[in-house]
């Protein structure tokens, strides 16, 4: 590997960590939005959106040059494919917490009603997901990437918990129906948003053991 | 190009290609199950689904075997790279079939409940979406492709027509909540379908223009 060629795919790694950063913070904001029923940072996460959406472009760009210029194999080609998958995920996490501010905001507008489905756990799980599936990534940590696997199996029963609860709760408050399909549907986001964190980290293990752990072979 | 080189870039196509008609044929039952409340059609998409899988994992394979062996630039290597984004896109368009028989099948379990709503444009919309992006691929028509991001507006508007429908039959319906919640996913299942077909529309476009049509842009 020449050094300029090195020196690239440093910089496609420093890139996609940035925008990895950038995704984490959107889902901090998202986050603070459900738990404070911040309409006000709901809107911040909708209106700075296009910058992910910048980010992601400027990456595969870069990866498709790389790629061009200096035709890399094995380990390095894996790497370059990878990192252009895992650049599509991150940018549809952050398009979840572009629906999960969407639905914050409707809720939002009108008084704020009294059934609450506590959200923290699991969006803290979903957020942990998407940090350890990027640690993961830096530190080729296949054993990171695979704890990612087993948070994502919690993150779908919280959901099935969420679902049930509203599903009881909306008879009982007829008038409320749509507040609580709003909240039914901001658990159905983080789920999206955990399952794109799992995209990435079986993307990391299957760079590191060039296997397919996808589709449950595993 | 090598003669050798352009049989595998064929033989990718082609394969991307079968893919690709497996995955509608998919979406086909899914309709299918969802317009005739047909359980067993339901369990068929959910029980094959692992034939998706496996295929989308021998494209790409065949992709990263292709681009180490020949070392594509410029055209052929941003053709690459689309497949194995396509081939993703499919993959998933593969789970919301089967999220969708997923649906149909807990429905299906209770007595058919008398609130329908008509699914049918929705589904077609999406199926035709991804059956027209397949020929924009095919062909290398990027009008096509154009016309798949214009139905994707069409299809978001069905599916805010349904939630607002079944807001607000849920008040009425008590008993029948859990029912009316998966008419609403179904909803939701095939707007992302047709959001993955969208993807690879764009996909298709920026492989001829050279150009990022993602993100609005144009």
């Amino acid at each position: 590997m020449t050094k300029h060629f090195q020196r690239e795919l440093e910089k496609i790694k420093k890139k996609i960590l940035s925008l990895g950063a950038m995704v984490e913070e959107r889902v901090r904001m998202a986050i603070k939005a459900i738990e404070e029923f911040d309409g006000e940072v709901a809107k911040k996460i909708i209106f700075s959106d296009h910058e992910i959406d910048e980010m992601e472009v400027e990456v595969e760009e870069e990866c498709l040059k790389v790629m061009a210029l200096h035709q890399p194999v094995a380990v390095d080609l894996r790497f370059l494919v990878a990192v252009i998958k895992i650049n599509n995920d991150l940018e549809r996490i952050g398009d979840q917490a572009v629906n999960i501010a969407q639905r914050v905001k409707t809720i939002t507008k009108k008084e704020r009603f009294d059934f609450v489905f506590d959200y923290s756990v699991m969006a803290e799980k979903a957020a942990s997901m998407l940090k350890m599936s990027l640690d993961a990534l830096v530190n080729m940590d296949d054993d990171l990437a695979f704890k990612v696997l087993l948070l994502d199996d919690e993150v779908d029963e919280i959901k099935e918990e969420a679902y049930n609860l509203i599903k009881r709760a909306i008879p009982e408050n007829p008038d409320n129906v749509s507040y609580l399909i709003n909240l039914l549907l901001i658990s159905r986001h983080l789920e999206r948003l955990a399952d794109h964190a799992t995209n990435i980290a079986e993307e990391v293990i299957y760079m590191i053991e060039g296997e397919i752990v996808r589709h449950g072979k595993r």
